[in-house]
């Protein structure tokens, strides 16, 4: 038997906005992770922030669930439907509605794939920072919903930074316009901080204005081999003094990442693969001879010093892009050793080289064969770190256990930039006291007091 | 006859922590504004985070409404306190309690003095860039309370930029100890954005972990002469390309609101006073000879096409901080010029000049010898504004109902950095909407059920 709502919304809504049955469409319930749910009871596929109102509305009235989707490429399972749940998929709210580069301002609809803002804003000689591996699928409406980082944090923030303001949907249907423009606004309780990271639970983010800035005419790109761990921190500390607000990124790789990335169908290795520690490093500004002066300088004194073994300059867009591939390689790198389980780990640096040492050892009483790799944004003290193990038996809960735990011991948050979903949600309680989890169940009661917006994603009420 | 939580207090505390009656010095009823309400029902001065934690606790139960004060040199009225309200006085929490090198990272107790952090941290070659004229007497707190903005926004953000973690204290006395380190941490609702600018409504910030920046070595502080706001812009636009990350304040000044700085005691004109418009233009890095040759090359090139009129290099530290001074000036020219009424407005840089134009035109209707002078960070479309009238009578009501609705009309926001507190809450409804001040009740109600925390500041229940 149908439940009531189904009726309800194909009557105040046209048959391409929602779908039911057998119009499911299998990616309505498949994320990246590729583990497929059960399908959701519909799929509701608004046009308007109006349709999105109405539609929660309805769901508030009659208490059913809902969970939203933008790209599908989260990595913590929070937008595949559980059961009973009705798919809000923004798909359809996908335009670019204003480059205002007087302003430098973008605004946009909820489900516009990052690689178009990119895109567009460069159009104008402008560029919008956020960048990730899943430029092409995710889309803004999902950053925003995970507060996403990736590769420029280090000079321009998270999403957190760049979103102006944002259009947001509460789960009764009240639609919170505040779509601004200004950099500063103290006009009381900043309400956009409510929905973003909250991966949804506490409203519906339909379009936002984010921060664009002129696009820095020249890059460099330059990967460097260290001896250790220390030798990291130093040109960290080196490449901060020497570039300030050059530097865009600053990435390390251990040595059996870089080794295992090199190994890939079309990603070559642009240094010997002996080394423990691999930087790439990015600086960007408008003068490419005095960036390159600045970046063979640093690496002059850098060699000098002993802290860089060895080290090469992108001479070309295309060296750029191939150093650039292997830092991005690490999906690949995961599915071509799997089984293996991801992290994503905030560490003081200082205790970064302990952790995964204390890592690499626990794995292996599990698995004497298991091992790690890691890399990460060791500027904003981010780690992604893969346990691999043997198959076929499933370690994986076991190997989260183990991390996650020493994750706790090490004073880490157990996510910087993914957020937390289902599958982390056992774990959160390592990284947020009682009182701070009991803090996110009032907001939770206060805004969505019927839990229909992704009930359960996060923590449990 | 004595509410009973006075008693209470007195039996839970010490008496140099709870002050009654004649104990109860001026100052706690007396902000920048010399405005002396009456005095406080009681004042409580803690000196650790469980002190705040038990004391609100108390309140909560016997519904006493608090006001929290910091440095007392909120522009709005906040901390004052009202009939029936204690004082809760951070003053005793005043110690710095770390300062992380490593991590980049300064841990301060609420009652730290802005300044003292600043010299705190530059004796290990840091700075904590949040700088505004306040800094000797302002609070970390208070600054948090209302996401104190200043001087270095265009490069460093906002307080709530520069928050890595907080401790805060609910109004039932729940302490969410959240002081942490990391700068990327997305393990659910990230809790310390409820207390950052929401000016004590939602809770009271005891600690705070806040982010440090290597200290940059040099400064280049120039100032400019510009023939109309025109001007003003494509200078941005042009400092912005060819200064990049180096340009750490980009401050407007109109040339009446120059000519008024200049005429004080002790504040030298470092140009002549018969410019349009002036911009104080400050760049940072580590290396002297670059610095100054960025900045007068971009100098010769703004002469060159028109853009500027004049300029002068500071070539000393006593040089630059005299140009700083001009800049500084403003609560000096308000006073030499009252009585008047400040405004801080943000708005699109294009409807900066427009705005003005409108400003002036408009309160000569009220008074025909009114005038207005403005200087702004006008790289963060924030525009100081006063407004200034012959005396007898008061015109502020009236001055503000006008500039307000003005700001209105061009699209701004009623408050960039300042606040709400209660002198502008009846404008409140001119930057947000019914929805959004409705949500702001809802969080209130949510987190402080009786309405104790700053009662009737930034809305009303």
């Amino acid at each position: 038997m149908q439940p009531a709502i189904i009726g309800e919304l194909r009557a105040a809504f046209d048959a391409t906005t929602v779908l039911t049955g057998a119009d499911i469409d299998v990616r309505y319930h498949t994320d990246i992770a590729g583990v497929a749910a059960d399908p959701p009871l519909a799929v509701m596929r608004p046009r308007t922030t109006e349709d999105v109102s109405r539609f929660l509305a309805m769901c508030h009235r009659s208490r059913v669930p809902v969970t939203t989707q933008g790209g599908m490429t989260g990595l913590v399972g929070a937008t595949t439907p559980m059961a009973g749940e009705i798919v809000l998929a923004m798909e359809r709210m996908n335009a670019i509605e204003e480059v205002d580069t007087g302003g430098a301002v973008v605004i946009a609809q909820a489900a516009v794939p990052l690689q178009r803002v990119h895109e567009r804003v460069a159009e104008h000689g402008f560029m919008y920072p956020l960048d990730l591996g899943a430029r092409g699928t995710c889309t803004i409406g999902g950053n925003i919903a995970t507060n996403a980082g990736g590769n420029r944090v280090i000079r321009y923030g998270m999403t957190r930074d760049l979103v102006l303001g944002l259009e947001a949907v509460l789960a009764d249907g009240t639609v919170l316009r505040g779509v601004r423009k200004y950099i500063k606004n103290n006009t009381g309780t900043d309400l956009k901080q409510l929905f973003i990271g909250t991966e949804g639970t506490l409203g519906v983010v339909t379009r936002a204005a984010l921060r664009i800035f002129p696009a820095p005419a020249e890059q460099q790109v330059a990967l460097c081999a260290l001896p250790s761990f220390d030798m990291v921190r130093k040109l960290l500390d080196l490449s901060r003094k020497r570039l300030g607000g050059e530097l865009t990124a600053f990435e390390v790789m251990w040595n059996i990442y870089y080794r295992l990335a090199t190994e890939l169908k079309g990603v070559a290795a642009p240094l010997p693969t002996n080394h423990p520690f691999y930087i790439l490093m990015e600086s960007s500004g408008s003068d490419a001879e005095r960036l390159r002066a600045d970046v063979e300088k640093l690496l002059e004194e850098a060699l000098g010093e002993g802290i860089i073994l060895d080290a090469t300059i992108a001479s070309s867009g295309a060296a750029a892009a191939a150093i650039w591939r292997v830092r991005d390689s690490s999906v690949e790198v995961s599915r071509a050793t799997a089984p293996s389980v991801g992290f994503d780990i905030s560490l003081a640096i200082e205790q970064m080289e302990p952790f995964t040492i204390a890592v690499e050892k626990a794995i292996k009483t599990v698995d004497k064969d298991a091992y790690m790799t890691a890399l990460g944004h060791v500027g904003d003290g981010n780690l992604h770190v893969n346990a691999k193990y043997s198959p076929p038996a499933d370690k994986h809960e076991e190997m989260k256990k183990l991390v996650y735990g020493i994750t706790a011991d090490f004073g880490g948050s157990i996510s910087a930039e993914h957020g937390i979903g289902i599958s982390r949600r056992p774990y959160l309680k390592l990284s947020r006291t009682a009182e701070e989890i009991e803090t996110m169940r009032t907001l939770k009661r206060a805004l969505d007091p019927h839990h229909i917006l992704n009930p359960g994603r996060v923590f449990e009420m």
